[in-house]
Order: C-alpha cells, then structure tokens, then sequence
C-alpha cells in the first residue's frame, strides 16, 4: 500500500458529516499509528447546500457519486447513505470492482447483501468493512471476528436498538406513555423524524441479528422469515405491570444454534429487573456472547449517533491502513455454510398474556378453559377490576409453551365480545 | 508467510496444558480461517512426567526450552511459565532475536519489560502478543489497539482479578470469614496453592493496570510508586457493614490521565450496588473506558482460568496468521511518551473507616476532632456498641478527603489506648 491514501465520503448526514471532521481532526493521529497519510479528495451528498454542523470543501464536491471515480483516485471509500439497494448498493459493488476498500455502518445493506459484497470484495482482493453496522461504537463484529476467533459460538444476544431501549426506559422513568415519549425522543436525535419505522419494528435490530449470525457461526446470511416484533404495542400498563413483577421489558434480539438449525428473532422480552440486561437503558447497547471456551462474555456501549458510530468507521480505516486484506466475514465466502431454519413453532417460552375484559362472571374461565385446551398451563393470574366501567385487566403469566400454541391459542380471542381487545402477549426471556 | 507454521508451547501447566490440546483439535478450523497449517514441534516444561489433564507427545518434548531453537525450526514461540524475570525473559528474548513470533499471557513479564520486549520485536520485525495477560478471554488489549483505536480515552478501569472478586462475592454469600472463603477458592482452581499472594495483594490486577495505561494512552509502561493495596485486610464485618449501606467491596484497578499526568491504582472500593461495576460478581472480569467519541465502553467476561486465557492465547496466534506485523502497543516504541505520575497525594476520596474502641465517654470524640483537625468531615456515623465485651464498633463515611490527609490522620491512632486497632480503611468509588 502507498503512503498516501485517498479518501472518498458519499453521504453527508449526521455520521458523514461526523466522520468528515473525525478524519480532518485526526490525520495526525492515523498517521502516528499507521504510517499512512490520509487525503480526503471526494465528498458527496443529495444537497450541497443542506445546513450541517461542519463545513464541507466544496471544492471536492461531487453531486452524483458515480462520477467520483473517473475522476479522482480514491483508495478507500465511505457508505453513509444508508439505503439497502439503489444507490448505496450501485456505489459499493462500483468502488470493489474497480479495486477500492470500502467502509459502511449501512447494516440494510450488508443484511441483504452482504454476501454478494463480500464475493465481490474478495475476488478483487480488496476490504469489505462494516464494524459500524452492529452496535454503534461497540466493536463487536472485530470481536467475533479477531478477539473470540477460534471459540465456538452457540449464541448470541442483546440490546441491538438505541432508540426502542431509550424509549422502554424512558416509559418507565417517566411514566409517559409511548407517543409521549417517542416525541421526546425524536426531540433528543434519538428516533430520526421520517425514519423511525424501522427502529420501533424491529427491523433494525433484525439486519443486526442476521449480520452478526453470519459472523458468529460462520454461515451465510440467512433469508429465512423469523419472529420479528417491535415495541410498537407495548404500552404503559404493560411497563407498570412489569415494574410489580421485578420485572422489565426489553427489545431482544436473538441468534442461536439450536441442534444445528439456526434461530433467529428480535422482540420485546421480559427480564428480570436484577439481571444484567435488564440494567442496560437508555441508549445503550448490549451484546452477550456464550462461546466455548470463552464462556459468557459482554460488551456494552452506546449503540447510536454519529460519535460511536464514527468510532467504528475509523475502526475499520485503521485495520485497512495497517493491515493486509481481510475476508469481510472472518472466512472465505466459500467456506461459509448455508445454514437450515429453526422451526419457529418449536420456540418455547413463558408468556405474559394481557386481556382487557368486561368484567363479569365466566370471563376469567372462558380464558383459562381456552389455555388449557392449548396445553398452556397458568402459572400466575394477576386480575385487577376497573369498578367505574366495569372492566378489568387479566395478567396471567403461563408456564414454558411453544409458541405455535400460543398463535393458535389467541386466535380465537378476537371474536369474543367479553374481551375488549386483542391480547398483549409478551415472552419472558428463558 | 510460509502455510506450514511450526509452534512451540513452553510451559505445560494448567494454561499450557490447555493451550495444547485446543492447537491439536483446532487445527483444521484454523486453516479454514488462515489458510495456515499449524504443526506443534517442540513443547517444554520443568517435569515431563507431572500428572496432566492431557497427554503431551514425549517425542517433541525438550527439557530446557533453551535448546528448542538449536534444533527445531520455530515460527511462533508460546511462553506460558508466568515469570517475570528468569527464564520466561530468556527464551522470549531469545525468540525474538530469532525474528521468532512471540504469544504469552504473562503479565509479570510485559508489565515490567514489555518496553524493551517490545522495542526487539520491532526491530526483528515479529509479533509479540500478549492479548491473555489482561482479563483473560476478554479481548480488551485487541480491542483498544483495533476497535477503539482513533478515540481518545480518559479513564480505563474496572475489576481485573477474578481470584479476589471471587473471594469478596463469596464473603458476601456465605457469610464466611476470609481464610474460610480462601480455602473454598483453593478447593475450587479460583486460587493456586503456592502462587496468590500476587492475587490478593493487588499485584496482579497493578500488572494489568500498568499494561492497560501503556495501551490506553500510548505511554511507556510506567516505573511510578502508585496506591496498591490488596484485600488482604478486609473483614467479613465491612463486608457486612457494606451491605447495609447498600454497598459493596470490590477490588478495582483504575488508570486515568488527570491533567496530563498518569493515576494509576490498584485497591479495594466501596460501589453502590445498584451500579454496573458492583454487580460484577464472582470470578467475571470487567473493564471500563471512557473515551471520545466512543462514550462509556464496557467489557465482561471470564477473567482467569485456562479455557478463556486460550481464547486469547488463540486469537493472538489468528492475528499473526492472518495478518503482518504489528506493534505490539499499537504504535511504534519510538512514538511512545514518557508519561509524568499523578501526585497521589491529591487523589481525592470519600472514605469508610472503621474503627474498632473501647465503648467509654471521649472516645468518639478523640475520632472526630482529629479528622476535623485534618479537615476530614464527617458525612455519617454510625455506632455500634457491644455491651457484653464493652467495646463498640464506629463507622464513619466522609465527605470527599485528600490521600494525603487521611494518611496522616489515621497515622495517631496506632499509639491510642481506647483505640483497639488500626482503623480500617475502604475508599468509596467516586
């Protein structure tokens, strides 16, 4: 590699823009560690004109990031655009064709297609890069790949999604409900204003899930439908109710080698208030590994916003500075397995099941008879009247079940015009 | 890089003995991951026909490890003896000096001659990794040198021995006295026979302290006298006092630029238990950064132990497979500073002493006046009296107080007659 390394930034949002000034700020610093001088000759964006927190050069502006490599010799390129296909997918195959190290917190992108990107990265012997795409600042990604590289993985868990773990926490703390404090968050920069389907849905903690499977056992990323539930139902009572049972409501996301089928899911669990995850809040991120022999291991930090994620970008920059090339997924392409699906109606766990309920004699039975047919067994009922209305609310905590008994199970509660609503059901974490 | 790489493994103790058979059923993996075969060719300890968890092969067996270079030909060197002078130095250096790679999780070693070590490394254009010698499986140093590599980091510090933090969760549970709890953690591999002394008396943990701050901050590894003491003295009584104020006692390391100048320390804490760090309990390590941009990053993970210490151990043989050359403290010897100690005399602190007195008229006050002599104020008593022996138990928690003024303080009591111990000593985490 030359001493000199020419740098292209496409996209200019609040990561690029973070990142730009990041690598202004910090040349001195690359070069002490690395040997290498760094030289930003490319930058480009929807708007040149958009208010940002720092300047840009306007001089190396580029309004279509296409025609940056005619013109200029770029080394090393930054995604920051975020889209899953079209033109970050465009720039990305573009730059490792024509032999160029690419660097992306994109994780809509590589969960697609990342295998196809890291083909593409190795067969022009040139760097895929993504620590930033999982975790923010918390370089898990270099962790599976170098720190923990010869352990074997069985699973891998955690807090993916800043946004959803501020909003749970901030529910709890403040006692506002959902829309409350979703505004409130977006307020803070922690839930963007047009983009935040994504986060409350659990999509994102998903792409995460998918990327960091791929990594931990070595298989390709997979396409299989899994259970993906966001925080979207979850509701205050819901919070409160938790709060009495010392317990607290976290968005998970889960990837597991069950007798080797691969388990994917993110949704909202219940944990126990003194466990450890259940003390991560607000933006922060987690991430557990069990691995063998490594045992149980940790890592914590802030998941979101432009600073960690710059963090992880740089990260990256450094490893490609110094390094030679390297698989994007730890493994050549060609040794990483296609990996079969768990059956998900083979999922077990301990529900909370909510109904709201006209509160009257035979209601409390209709449920439990209709457990029962099930083979859920009650563990607990929490019942607690609305005298005013006439209303009130059933919690009943179920015994371990599977999951496909629960689906058809709730079905039948929709009908019923004694349940006021379709049930909240949210699993314990096992 | 050749793709036969040919290992020795020097020393065959519990680590090494480990070590061994991971190589031996790893191999293929390996390859799949680097591309190299490994092949074992010499391995070395004190006593070929001590009782071992794992066979060795006899054939590749060298008494003095010594002659392994004269008559193998040696790619990366294992050192696994743990000493931090002696021959572990020797065939280190000899290594080296044969532009042989170099892996060791000796602490004792790197703390004090990492620099010179370090320096020959460069200069012979091999690796020296020593990823295990800090928190075990935790990729901390890896993680600092590569993840975190262009943040600018504050504060490292957290709970780096897992025999101690053992013994104080333990004290905890059981309510047993120290030397009971002691011999528990002997019976169960947590503490060596012959060999903890360096546990409990913080030497262990300052070891890492001293490697974390020559990482974290690009400094030589520092000669400077710092606080370090061990949890030699704490009773079952503080631990129970702690609990009711709803704290803990754990032994932290802590490193931190203050002003330019370099703190570092090893001792016991008192941490509320609702924090992260107080809930770290048994054998598990945990590091904590501060670092900008990154923010609060936080590590766990076994900290001792064979199966995590060659998850290190393996990930530094991957890094040099994969890989080229590195520097082993992440920049070049020659870009290291020379970093100026913090006075610890200005280290500030609120402190929890307890005293144990003759229960008469006075005595509290002799206490009092001479903390307030030193400008030491008192943010809660509590006493407690034991009528039948007619002495009494006082506890004082302070306000924030300078070292330097609790030291000279608590100096007078030795020579008080109502007095009946030297007063014990625990600062609170700030």
């Amino acid at each position: 590699m030359k001493n000199i390394i020419n740098i292209a930034v496409v996209g200019l949002g609040q990561v690029g823009i973070y990142l730009l000034n990041e690598l202004n700020t910090k040349k001195k610093d690359i070069e002490v560690k690395t040997g290498k001088r760094i030289n930003i000759v490319a930058i480009s964006a929807k708007n040149i004109n958009k208010k940002r927190r720092f300047k840009i050069n306007k001089k190396i502006f580029f309004k279509n990031p296409l025609e940056i490599f005619k013109n200029k010799k770029v080394d090393i390129l930054f995604e920051v655009i975020g889209l899953s296909d079209g033109i970050s997918k465009k720039i990305v195959e573009k730059a490792l064709k024509n032999k160029i190290n690419v660097i992306t917190p994109n994780k809509a992108l590589i969960s697609k297609h990342g295998d196809y990107l890291s083909k593409l990265a190795e067969k022009n012997n040139v760097n895929l890069e993504f620590e930033a795409s999982v975790a923010g600042g918390i370089p898990i990604l270099r962790t599976i790949k170098e720190g923990l590289a010869t352990n074997k993985i069985k699973k891998v868990y955690g807090i993916l999604n800043g946004t959803t773990n501020y909003i749970l926490s901030e529910m709890e703390n403040s006692n506002e409900n959902f829309d409350n404090v979703f505004k409130k968050a977006q307020k803070l920069g922690y839930a963007e204003p047009g983009n935040s389907k994504f986060d409350l849905n659990g999509f994102d903690a998903f792409a995460k899930v998918r990327i960091l499977s791929a990594l931990a056992f070595n298989n390709q990323i997979s396409k299989h439908k899994c259970i993906m539930e966001g925080i979207e139902n979850i509701d205050l009572k819901d919070i409160k109710i938790a709060n009495q049972l010392n317990l607290r409501i976290k968005l998970l996301g889960i990837s597991e080698m069950i007798n080797d089928k691969l388990f994917e899911a993110v949704h909202p669990c219940l944990v126990s208030k003194n466990s450890y995850i259940g003390n991560v809040n607000g933006v922060m991120n987690a991430v557990i590994m069990h691995g063998k022999p490594i045992g149980e291991n940790v890592l914590q930090g802030e998941g979101a916003g432009p600073g960690p994620t710059s963090s992880s970008l740089l990260s990256d920059l450094l490893s490609i500075l110094r390094g030679n090339i390297k698989k994007p997924f730890g493994i050549a392409s060609l040794k990483r397995k296609k990996v079969k699906p768990f059956n998900n109606n083979n999922y077990t766990n301990s529900l909370y099941l909510r109904f709201e309920v006209k509160d009257k004699p035979g209601v409390l039975s209709l449920i439990t008879n209709r457990l029962a047919k099930y083979k859920i067994s009650v563990n607990r009922i929490i019942q607690t009247p609305n005298k005013k209305n006439n209303k009130a609310t059933i919690v009943i905590i179920t015994h371990k079940t599977y999951e496909n008994n629960a689906k058809n199970c709730l079905s039948i509660f929709k009908k019923n015009k004694n349940i006021l609503k379709f049930p909240t059901l949210i699993r314990l974490y096992n």
